[in-house]
């Protein structure tokens, strides 16, 4: 949320720099970290998975790079001009906008989308800016529910007073602001399934609680959200997936940031937010096992993967991982149905947060 | 939008006459609808896909239609609980809820949810209800913005003063209310980033517009609203999509509804929507020919099936089709960025709505 000339002033700085190369008739370069595998790590003090030191650079006059320089400064242009005017573009839009064919040559800028995705991630490195702070966007999903006004495009909205709708959460979440929060906490849920079923319970009454709904892998703005709602709304997040180990992946992208976007993680993870369930745990408690699934193809592989991580690398998730594949079962949130459509809003989740019964 | 009491009664008389058979010694048998693709037929007067008159009959004592016949009581009950109690059920939930091993026996009420969910249909048609009116749901995608105020749990919601996010669509819209509509059309989009950029643009206000974003294939939540909006709020509809064969099925099954559901048609279809894009006359039209894509693997096949439906048996059309097939092109909403961002909003939608020139 940084204003709107610092971001012009970033984007402005690197065409000077480049400008400057080309008058002193030196080999115009841009150097940006990078972004492979091979150097992300996990960092234990902000306990985020960010980028090391390593840098690449880029230069104009190399076959195998001018193509991708040309494009860059394109792309940087076109995010000038976005910023400038205050309007905002899908990542989508970018690639059409910018395709043309070079006068006087039969090449195109851009052949494909796949070819500008990667460039507005090296701006964002290359200009340490989210891609949402250059005013692009990618697909929404997800909704919000609960006692929290949120000034957005001029309104005010009080998402308590949505009816069942809730509020459906943009692509961009840069320019809203928080006015006024009544709640106690955050409940993240992976289906949109059960936030209607805590939305009819009136849980969100109840518990003074905020939800919000990621219906499945959490995009980027329902991600930034979440953030958000940890740091300038400074509510506690709690996230309610289901027990398998997507569910479990879910909340490790929410928690400490993906490998693919490790250079945003401080922008886009939450690294104190808590797990409530569901767990394996659960099953026996609650006496689910009827209603459990087998394991699935990839699933197995999965969980071993995710014993390796070191936000996992505590004895209640590696216990929760062991007893999966021992157990060789998963269940869903919605499983809880079971007992009694009340069950997960009457008891589960309130004897849960009550005895603070949070995997880290 | 049957009241409680009609639905109830409904429910009650279904029991009625199981009972009533149970007294007189007689097998118990259900009536309903036959479903499967010989019985649907496309129905000229009302240009819906509807059931015809062809009956099935399920027999508790009948070792090929007892379990059934126990399901389907099973969930009947459950609906009947629901309504009266004003309370909301996912499809989910109802197979959740109501697996239990039966007394004495090792057998399984429900196995998997792929065995409550035609079921759900049997009853669906056996009483000529909606599941949304039994208080049954499924997932949920869309989102509503425009100028209409709506009525919904209590909540009174003015959907132009929901900044860009808009209203999240609920899975059940039986129960909304329009309290007030100040429009002059409704635009139904494919996609959520054309959506967004119609927001930005503020097409809604300068063209009185309500905007409801489908996010592909349209849920039965999404086409249940677009027909209330048609009907209730009394609002032409205009339908804007991809102009590719996925994209014109969207269309053709918010208007005439799906095979699959025919027997709900009346109920979810929009007979009299018109499509206002993308069409491969906008190709030469507005020059995009740059911008297209050329046609996929399943393309070909399915615009051969689409050229026989008989509501796209007109030369409009047929003119359509048969070039998307010669031009070998099929080309993305969002591709008009590739004029300007501000192309969509104010030329392209402006000028085809203005000169009326529409799809039927």
């Amino acid at each position: 949320m940084m204003n709107q000339q610092a971001i012009v002033a970033k984007i402005v700085k690197l065409g000077e720099e480049i400008q400057e190369q080309v008058d002193q008739n030196n080999n115009p370069q841009m150097v940006m970290p990078q972004r492979g595998l091979g150097n992300v790590e996990f960092n234990e003090n902000d306990k985020l998975l960010m980028l090391g030191d390593k840098k690449s650079s880029r230069a104009f006059l190399n076959i195998a790079h001018s193509r991708k320089f040309m494009q860059t400064v394109m792309i940087a242009n076109l995010c000038k001009r976005l910023v400038e005017a205050d309007k905002h573009a899908s990542i989508r839009e970018v690639y059409y906008q910018l395709k043309h064919t070079i006068e006087k040559t039969k090449e195109n800028t851009f052949e494909d989308q796949s070819e500008s995705d990667p460039v507005i991630e090296d701006l964002e490195t290359m200009l340490n800016l989210l891609r949402e702070e250059l005013n692009l966007s990618a697909d929404r999903k997800g909704y919000l529910y609960g006692n929290v006004t949120i000034k957005d495009a001029g309104d005010t909205i009080n998402c308590a007073k949505l009816g069942r709708g809730g509020w459906g959460i943009p692509s961009n979440v840069e320019d809203i602001d928080f006015v006024d929060v009544d709640a106690e906490f955050a409940l993240v849920i992976e289906t949109a399934a059960m936030y209607e079923r805590l939305v009819e319970e009136k849980f969100s009454k109840r518990n003074n609680a905020v939800l919000i709904a990621t219906q499945g892998q959490a995009t980027r703005g329902v991600r930034r959200l979440i953030h958000r709602v940890a740091k300038d709304a400074k509510l506690p997040i709690i996230v309610f997936t289901d027990g398998d180990p997507y569910g479990y992946y879910i909340y490790s992208v929410i928690k400490m940031g993906s490998i693919n976007l490790a250079y945003l993680s401080d922008k886009l993870g939450t690294p104190d937010c808590k797990f409530i369930g569901m767990t394996m745990t659960d099953i026996t408690q609650y006496g689910l096992e009827k209603v459990t699934e087998k394991l699935k193809g990839m699933d197995v592989k999965r969980i071993k993967e995710e014993m390796k991580y070191p936000w996992f690398k505590n004895r209640y998730w590696q216990n929760e991982l062991k007893k999966m594949l021992k157990m060789d079962m998963r269940i869903e949130q919605q499983a809880l149905a079971n007992k009694s459509l009340e069950f997960v809003a009457n008891k589960y989740l309130p004897e849960k947060i009550e005895g603070q019964q949070f995997l880290p």
